[in-house]
């Protein structure tokens, strides 16, 4: 647009000095050119221009300040280094919009973006797509907008189905593509955000992944709006999403099947928001590794409640790909050790002070082995494919506590023979 | 736009009509008119149209029928009601913004926005605001986006500073406008969501809210971004925003102090998102009459903690209209006992089977008594300023589990004579 305003200009600088004669018939067409000069330059949009280098200067003009005070403030070591990634978001809905809206804002590298829906009236209950945008395909009306709110991010998008066997090839060689960054080790993205709505294009994220032996983020709302959640996947060391018997997840309608009946899933632009928003910190916290990655986040809005767990993965899993990381994972286990130990030793060696003084949030290093210990407990709980299956609230309040200063029985005979220990002393 | 093309268009058939000779001069402003026809058609967007009536009907032009389906699925009684409330959002940065966006895609009545900011660059870490909008006021550039997102939706908006004099006369009087709904009791306003980013601001949203004794929410995201908080404030019910002392919460710097000297706080998308998600969510839970609002809701994205407590009035708090609510808040214990007691037989009349047998949550009405006896020992509770305040995650884990499935005991005494008591059968 200021390209045009300009050429405009310069064509009429030239057009006065050659008719400088008032009665010249050329006049009418300079008029129409300052008439339409005027009009631009009333509703054109400043649009902003590519940022070659990340800086944290403190203007009103840069778009990057706000996230290099992030190093600063000692939250992320190196914030740059969010431009050598690349993420992979399926479906661009109510949870996938926003996500890829929140990473282009961050400045991400390279976003690829699958869907094969187009925009109606009736998403406009949940951010980031505009009345205007009404008829577009989803991944052009994504594209329109992150790349106005970015243009230094690198966008890709495909308009195609990933549960289709044309589809799913060409997914799988745009994750497999390294063009973007070459020496990368593994696939071509370093994370894949499935933000689909029905448990088919759940499995078949899941397939892929299992198959590049890529890490990825799984996230959902559930049919009445209300709850949602997150949930990572790591092939081999997590459970994947066929892990768990499909009848767990089986409950979740396809939406398109909903639509056929006349009847349609609710919808929130609050619990969407949240649960983008969850996805997101906790890829960001991925990428640049700082917080702790949460390994499943529950939402259970009516209640503002936020369950947790973790899931080891299945040895009887039916997803062959799967078994396969399964037994790799655990080869690599003394090598891992290895590096563990090693890093605990340095721990150590520094650990003669704290390393920052004023730790608010008591955030420190915790043995793996001790949480291995924890988690052995949860183990058998089956995964979570839609929110609804999160558990309920009341026995989230009723694990029992282990704080020191109370003792908890559940078995009156044990109980017996603890208060005879204690007054035979 | 699309009457500006209509008049266009029926201006080109009558040049046509008037001058059929292709010779004429005339010939040539038809042609400039056809051209900027063309350049109109192909950039001019479609805009939504005001809908009249809420429909819950599934076609994709209804852009309410997801929020209608709330009704369906039990979670919203009367969605519609939505049209009837006012909710007031101090402040359209990082979180008022995204607050304001998300009420309007929801089809709120009428929103107040106030700010005396410009939109920068440097903002476009956070959801909302388009680069295209640089330079314009917060409050424009918000009039714009929401206006296009949901014409239905009424907005009002202040460029002004409520913590000047007039500006602060200005807010009391757009809160007391009892214009678009004459019947509502109290002031003009359902609800105000206070986004602001410093003390002193809260303290002038505190004072403004305790006068007009209206219930208001506060909000808050920390400056290393990566902490935030929701709370609700019911004037002599909760605790005020003063009723606690003011150095807990004065570590808080001002962001304009900040900016002059050449340093900015840090924001994410995310944070900001997850925030602006949970107050959105419980402004429409207090407005629907849904689900659970909770009177603190904490964020702590490192660790995915969400810390939630309870803080009642201080009877020495240094605001006096806080403690002019206080006192009528006590004098009007008796009828709210009486009304109390009214529900709680009404719920035990009906109370022979489950209201809903598939209470996959597990929600049930408690006794308020209950819920009172258990909060006094939160009492003490210094209440939330900054989140930085918040409580360790360690403190939040210690506490005692309360579940009936086990028992539990913290005296030996006690758990000998249970013992013997249960022998003795």
């Amino acid at each position: 647009m200021e390209v045009e305003l300009k050429e405009m200009l310069d064509e009429i600088q030239s057009l006065k000095q050659s008719f400088p004669d008032s009665s010249n018939p050329s006049i009418e067409k300079l008029h129409f050119h300052v008439k339409r000069l005027a009009d631009l330059a009333k509703s054109a949009p400043v649009w902003r221009s590519k940022v070659k280098d990340m800086s944290a200067e403190v203007v009103d003009s840069n778009p990057y300040s706000r996230l290099m005070a992030l190093q600063r403030m000692g939250i992320v070591e190196n914030y740059k280094r969010i431009r050598e990634f690349s993420v992979a978001i399926v479906r661009v809905g109510g949870i996938g919009s926003v996500a890829a809206e929140m990473l282009t804002r961050c400045g991400i590298g390279r976003l690829l973006l699958y869907d094969y829906d187009k925009v109606e009236l009736a998403n406009m209950n949940r951010l980031c797509f505009h009345p205007e945008q009404a008829g577009m395909t989803k991944t052009d009306a994504a594209v329109q907008t992150l790349q106005d709110i970015n243009p230094d991010v690198v966008l890709e998008s495909y308009t195609l189905n990933i549960t289709t066997v044309q589809g799913f090839e060409t997914f799988m060689s745009s994750l497999e593509n390294k063009t973007f960054r070459p020496e990368k080790e593994g696939s071509g993205v370093d994370l894949v955000l499935s933000c689909v709505d029905n448990y088919e294009a759940r499995m078949v994220v899941n397939q892929a992944c299992n198959e590049l032996n890529q890490t990825w983020m799984e996230s959902g709302v559930s049919e009445d709006a209300v709850s949602g959640h997150i949930q990572l996947l790591i092939p081999g060391e997590t459970a994947c999403f066929a892990c768990a018997p499909p009848s767990v997840v089986a409950s979740g309608v396809d939406e398109r099947t909903l639509k056929r009946e006349g009847v349609c899933a609710a919808s929130f632009p609050t619990t969407m928001g949240v649960v983008a928003g969850l996805l997101v910190q906790n890829t960001l916290k991925y990428l640049l590794k700082f917080g702790h990655v949460s390994p499943f986040q529950g939402y259970n809005s009516l209640k503002d409640y936020f369950p947790t767990m973790e899931m080891r993965p299945n040895p009887q899993c039916s997803n062959a790909a799967c078994l396969e990381r399964q037994k790799e994972y655990l080869l690599a286990k003394p090598a891992r050790d290895a590096a563990k130990a090693k890093m605990e030793a340095e721990v150590l060696l520094v650990a003669e002070g704290p390393l920052h003084a004023d730790n608010e949030w008591n955030i420190s290093v915790v043995n793996d082995r001790e949480i291995d210990a924890k988690d052995t407990a949860s183990l058998d709980t089956l995964p979570e494919g839609l929110t609804r299956e999160l558990p309920s609230a009341d026995e989230f309040l009723e694990l029992p506590a282990s704080g020191p200063a109370e003792m908890c029985v559940d078995d009156l005979e044990e109980l017996k023979k603890q208060l005879e220990a204690l007054n035979a002393d």
